[in-house]
């Protein structure tokens, strides 16, 4: 283990702004961009913060990546629209798209935007938590960047890890948000036990005929398993039809691997849906009952001497905190976003 | 084991009907309420079948269901309206509720109809089955009529088996139909275990201390497991919130458990969000799309002999053969029918 040092979230996004401005990206996709990724540092989605940043960079300077991309409205109606992404950054298209089913949602009441022709767009519950700051319910469906699974008793990697978030605002509690993939483990779960040196437990992957690999070092052998097996592989591949299928992104086998093409357009696709939570009541109603399950819930007997917790609140108590001490990066990490910073000619380094 | 008859499908419409008028439900709402138990047991969804008549006879005898009820339509927009049902038969004020959210789908795009005041509904398939019959996707959302899980790491009885079903037109394949429960096993499938007199796997159901529990005699005292753990408790919450505390319906604490009290209101609550799957794209490109994924996936390797199956598969051929050859019913189930319908001065028999 390497040691860590904290890094305000400000000097931060000012230095990751820059060094996507360095290789070409324009001011405004880069901030945008900047602050997603450190919205999931900041969550505690690590594997979608920062750590991206040296292989963004990799594919921008690789031609993957569209820096002057026109990004369109298409099917516009009250309650919908699909963004073309025209292969810009995932961040920058996805927030258009989420702005865009804000103001619909506000509007109509409810929203559903798709997106085609995005890219890796980071943490999914970054995107449920802008809905969330405008005291809107959503969920949001994508699909992953890679293939790892195969369809439930199948053995070709047609799916991704393909998350689902949702976020449902509250009054004085702590929102209830989920952001989860919809397979037991992810492939950061299983690099950290490859570097540890530990074997996986067993249910995580599974061989050509279904039966377990627990040596990390064969996960390419094998396939990740899906959250409750048939279930998860079905709502592996609902997701896939709202985030792809319907919006014309990639998925199945159209499916580029963005781990090891750095160059092909990836088409990839992402939708959300939002919602007014006080479609059927007043919204004054709706989190006063809100507050009352959250905090019935909480105060529910724990196995433990902790409290029950429930989805959302440690990323809300972390970004608390890290607003406050700064976001806490590996030194290995800092050391090689500085190389970057230099072989790109910048003057400014993370200390 | 006993053994089978098959009836068909219009016998058993009009027997399931007539024993629920004779314990005075209007004919309307009997047939209705027959025909979404029928479609359960075509898709072989037997637990949410005919198999439920006596537990429902048994209700309405009790004072528990509304035979009169005042359906209401309240909060209604040109996306979204609330069905108070009144206490009123699930499945006469669930396929109210997807009736209108089909309407305004058509108009608006995209709708959302939530219930309260409702009942327990039945297999969740069916309903997105309705909108699929007007080429429109679907996802439903439902609180169980009886609290089995804890939130993750607590010890109370929080939260039931909460299904979600989700529905996706195709052109000239079978349809994507998903209708899951959110937990890995379902009370149905332990009670088939507790018949063979054999033990359970572990992960279906865990103890006080999160150890598993595999006499499945003892189920009652211990916890029905998520899916995926805090993953599928996370979903499992998160249709609460849409099926509960979005409608006003019962969540949590309030929720009445249906099987061992036949008198209390339940305020089941369910919702729907039903949309356009041509939101993007025109029908045809989304259909010619749809259909080469799923023949994609269907064509691809298996780790078995039998082809890679998706979700409604089953379901789909099941229904054609049932609807020619009629429905199995255990003799078991037969006898009780029929006892029924002696009891309430029918002439009217299953042979």
């Amino acid at each position: 283990m390497t040691g860590e040092r904290r890094v305000s979230t400000d000097r931060l996004r000012e230095f990751v702004t820059a060094l996507l401005m360095a290789v070409g990206v324009k001011e405004a996709h880069a901030s945008v961009t900047a602050d997603r990724l450190i919205e999931a540092d900041l969550r505690g989605r690590t594997g979608h913060g920062v750590i991206r940043v040296p292989s963004y960079v990799k594919r921008i300077k690789a031609g993957g990546i569209n820096l002057e991309p026109d990004i369109q409205i298409r099917h516009e109606t009250p309650t919908s629209a699909l963004v073309d992404g025209d292969n810009g950054l995932g961040q920058v298209v996805m927030t258009r798209a989420t702005e865009l089913a804000i103001d619909k949602a506000k509007m109509s009441g409810l929203a559903m935007v798709g997106t085609v022709h995005s890219n890796h767009a980071g943490a999914a519950g970054v995107y449920t938590a802008m809905a969330l700051r405008h005291d809107l319910a959503s969920m949001y469906f994508a699909i992953a960047s890679t293939n790892g699974l195969a369809p439930w008793g199948g053995r070709e990697r047609l799916l991704g890890t393909n998350p689902i978030a949702a976020s449902f605002p509250a009054g004085e509690e702590i929102p209830f948000q989920l952001d989860i993939a919809t397979t037991v483990a992810s492939h950061g779960s299983i690099s950290v036990k490859e570097q540890a040196g530990e074997p996986m437990p067993e249910g995580w992957v599974i061989d050509n005929n279904g039966d377990p690999i627990t040596d990390p070092r064969k996960v390419d052998e094998g396939f990740l398993v899906p959250i409750g097996g048939y279930k998860g592989s079905g709502l592996n591949f609902m997701i896939g039809v709202l985030a792809g299928v319907m919006t014309g992104a990639a998925f199945g086998r159209d499916v580029v691997n963005f781990r090891t093409d750095s160059t092909s357009p990836t088409n990839t696709g992402q939708s959300i849906i939002v919602m007014r939570p006080d479609l059927f009541m007043s919204l004054e109603e709706y989190k006063e009952e809100m507050d009352r399950q959250l905090r019935e819930f909480r105060a529910s007997e724990s196995m433990t001497e902790q409290p029950v917790r429930l989805p959302g609140e440690r990323a809300a108590e972390l970004e608390v905190e890290q607003r406050r001490l700064g976001i806490p990066l590996a030194d290995s990490l800092i050391d090689e976003l500085n190389g970057l910073a230099e072989n790109l000619g910048l003057a400014a380094r993370l200390t």
